[in-house]
C-alpha cells in the first residue's frame, strides 16, 4: 500500500513511517519542520537528540534497504498539497501534521490563531486534494482524547445513539474541548464529517490518548533513527516530564489535585494503531472514529506508578492548576474498536518505564530544569512562552 | 449602552444599527466592505440600490439627529480589532461580520478556506479583544440554523439534557452542519463557549433562521437608507427570490422535492431581536443561545404562499439539488428564549409579502435573471461562482 506520513519527521510521524516502511508498505513523509522551530522560538530542545530528516531516511535505507520517499513543505499551501497527492497518488493519508500543544496554543491570541488556522486550513486543502484527485484515498487523521473534554457520561467512539423526547437520532459525540488545539481538532473532525457526507470520503478520527514512551522496535536499531522526546513544559506531556523529574532527582510536578483522569498509550501501540487503521480501510462516504487509547489514569496514579518504579527516592508536588479544567469527574472510556481489529496494548509496566528511565540518565545532561515549569496559565489571554 | 455592530453595512447589520440608534443606544458600525466586494466578484448587485457606508450614515443624522460612528477595517487584522473595541469601549458588540453565504462557501477550496478563515479568525480576535481590553463587554454573535443540520431528534436552543447509560449531562446540541459557511458558524460556537469557560467572557448566540423582508421602519424612512435586498443565486435567500421571480412572471424555482422545512424570520423581528439580546445580557462566563426564528416552513410551502399572494399567473418549477442535504426530515425547533425575552413575532403573512413585492416590482428592471440560475453544486469540489 502507498502511504503518506503527513508531518513525518516529528514525535510520532517519524516512528510511524518506520512501522509501515518495516512491514512493507511504500511510504513517503511530508514535513515543513514546523515541530522543530518551536524548538527554535522556546529556546529548548529534544532531550534525545535528533538528526535531520534526510540523514535519518539515509540511515532507515542502508540499515534496511527500504526508500522513504519525502517532501518538504507546508499543508497549508493548497498548491503544495496538491502537487504532492497527485504525483505520490497514496492509498492512504495519515495525517500528524498539526500543531498538538494545548499550552502552545493558549500562549496568546497569535499562537491560537496560528493552531487554528495552521491545523484547520491544512486539513481543507488534505480534505480538497483528495476529493479532486481520488476519492478512494483514504484519510487517517489524528485526533485527541481532549477533544471530548470531561462529560459526565460515558465517552463513545466518536458517535453517539440518542434518544430525545421519544425520538432517536446518531449524532456526532458532543465535544467540550478544553483548549483552542483542542477545539482545533474538533473543528477538523466536523469539516471532515462534512467531506465523508459530501464527497464520498473515507476517513478515520483517531483521539489519540497522551502517548509515553520514545522507542520502537524501529527507532531503536540506530541511535541517529531515534525520534523526539519533549520534556518542556509545552510540549512535554505528563509521563515523559515525570520519568525525567524523577531521574534528575526533582519533585514530579502536578497541576491541581491530580484528581484529572486522562486515556494514555504507549508509543508502540501507537505506531500499531497506524497500521491497523491503514490497512483495516474506511467505507467510502464513512467517518470513522476510534478512540486510540489503553488504558485511564489519574496524574496521581501516574506520578504514583513512577515513583514506584524509580531508583532514587521521589518527592510529589502539586502546582496551581495553570490550565482550567475539572479535577474531579466522571470518566469512562470505550476504546474498543481498534482492539477489535488487532491492537494487543501494552499496559503501563515497570519494564516499560524502566526502558525510560535508561534513555533519560542517558540524556539528563542536556535538561534545562527551567524549561519544565509552566509559564502558560489559561485564564490570562497574553502569556510568556519559551524560556 | 455603548454599542458596537461588527459588519454593520450589510443586510442586517445596517438596519440593526439604527434600530439601535432609534431606541437611543449609542451606536458604532465596522465594516470592511467584505459584502459589496463579492458582488464585484460575481457580477452580481443588490436589487435595490444601496448608498455608501458615509452617506448612510449621513443621512441618517440629518434625519433624526442621531450621531453613527464608525470604523473601517478587518476583524482578521487583530491591531485593527483591537484598537476599536479598546476607543470604543462597548458595553455590546454585535457580530455580524461574517462571510454569510453557504454556496459561496461550496464554489471552490480558496473560497471555504476563505470562508472559515475570514469567520473563525475574526471571531477569535474579537474575543482575545475582549478578554483583554474588558471581559464584562457581551458579545451577542450571529449564528445560523443551519449549525444543526436536520437531526431526527427535536432542536433545543444550543444545549441538549442528555441521559447516556444511566448517566446524565448538558451538553452543546451535537451539530451536523450543511456546508463550510455553517461549519464555520460551529467552529465559533465552540471557540466561543471555551471563551466564556476561561474567561469568564458573557456571550450570546443567535442561531438565525432564513430571513426575509427588506424594510425595517427605520430603513423605510428614506430611500437612502434602504438595506441591500439579494436576489442571486449564491446570496439571495429563497423567500426573498420567489418574490422576485414571481414578480418577473419566472417561475420560481425549488431545489429538489421541496419538503425541506427551515425556520425563517422577518427582518423587522431580526432587528427586535438583537434589541432584546442586547438589553437582556448573559451571565458573566455564560454561553447563552436563542433560536432566532419564528416559524418553520416547508420550501414548497413557502412557494405556495408566494404564489398564492402574487397577482401574476405563477408556476413552479422543480430543478436537481445543488446541495447534499435530507429532503424529508423531522424539523421540530424550541425558539422559545427571545419570546421570552419580548419578542412579538411578524408571521408570514399576505401584509408583509405585499410590502416586499412593492420593493420588487419597483427595482424589477435591476433584475439579472441568470444570477438566479444555481451553479455551485456541493458534490463538486470546484464550480464557477457568478456570472
Amino acid at each position: 500500500m502507498k502511504i503518506l506520513v503527513l508531518g513525518g519527521d516529528g514525535y510520532l510521524g517519524w516512528p510511524t513511517a518506520l512501522h509501515l516502511s518495516e512491514v512493507g508498505h511504500h511510504v513517503a513523509v511530508l514535513d515543513n519542520f514546523a515541530r522543530r522551530g518551536y524548538d527554535f522560538e522556546m529556546g529548548v530542545d529534544s532531550l534525545v537528540p535528533i538528526e535531520t530528516l534526510q540523514s535519518r531516511i539515509r540511515v532507515w535505507h542502508e540499515l534496511t534497504g527500504h526508500e522513504l520517499e519525502y517532501y518538504i513543505g507546508d499543508l497549508t499551501d493548497a498548491d503544495f498539497t496538491h502537487h504532492v497527492v497527485g504525483e505520490f497518488r497514496p492509498d492512504t493519508i495519515v495525517h500528524f501534521a498539526e500543531q498538538r500543544a494545548a499550552p502552545y496554543s493558549m500562549a496568546d491570541r497569535k499562537h491560537a490563531v496560528y493552531t487554528q488556522v495552521n491545523n484547520v486550513v491544512g486539513t481543507m486543502n488534505v480534505l480538497y486534494a483528495i476529493a479532486e484527485i481520488d476519492p478512494e484515498i483514504h484519510l487517517v487523521k489524528l485526533g485527541t482524547m481532549g477533544a471530548y473534554g470531561e462529560p459526565n457520561i460515558d465517552i463513545e467512539e466518536g458517535w453517539l445513539e440518542i434518544e430525545h423526547k421519544g425520538r432517536k437520532d446518531r449524532v456526532l459525540f458532543p465535544k467540550r474541548p478544553g483548549s483552542f488545539y483542542h477545539l482545533s481538532k474538533v473543528h477538523d473532525s466536523h469539516n471532515i464529517e462534512f467531506a465523508c457526507r459530501i464527497w464520498g470520503i473515507r476517513a478515520t478520527d483517531l483521539n489519540q490518548g497522551i502517548v509515553y514512551g520514545q522507542q520502537t522496535p524501529e527507532t531503536a536499531r540506530d541511535d541517529r533513527l531515534a525520534t523526539r522526546y519533549d520534556y518542556d513544559a509545552v510540549f512535554g506531556t505528563v509521563l515523559n516530564r515525570f520519568v525525567i523529574q524523577s531521574v534528575l532527582g526533582e519533585p514530579l510536578t502536578i497541576y491541581g489535585s491530580g484528581t484529572q483522569v486522562r486515556g494514555i498509550i504507549e508509543i508502540r501501540d501507537t505506531v500499531r494503531c497506524l497500521e491497523l487503521a491503514c490497512e483495516n480501510r474506511a467505507e467510502r462516504g464513512e467517518f470513522r472514529v476510534f478512540n486510540q487509547m489503553t488504558q485511564s489514569l489519574s496524574i496521581t496514579q501516574m506520578a504514583e506508578t513512577i515513583a514506584k518504579v524509580s531508583p532514587e527516592k521521589v518527592t510529589i508536588e502539586h502546582l496551581a492548576n495553570p490550565r482550567v479544567e475539572e479535577e474531579g469527574h466522571h470518566y469512562n472510556v470505550v476504546h474498543s474498536g481498534l482492539v477489535e481489529l488487532g491492537l494487543d496494548p501494552h499496559l503501563l509496566s515497570d519494564t516499560l518505564i524502566e526502558s525510560l528511565f535508561e534513555i533519560t540518565k542517558r540524556f539528563a545532561h542536556r535538561v534545562r530544569p527551567e524549561a519544565m515549569i509552566p509559564t502558560i496559565d489559561w485564564r490570562r489571554a497574553a502569556n510568556t512562552i519559551g524560556l
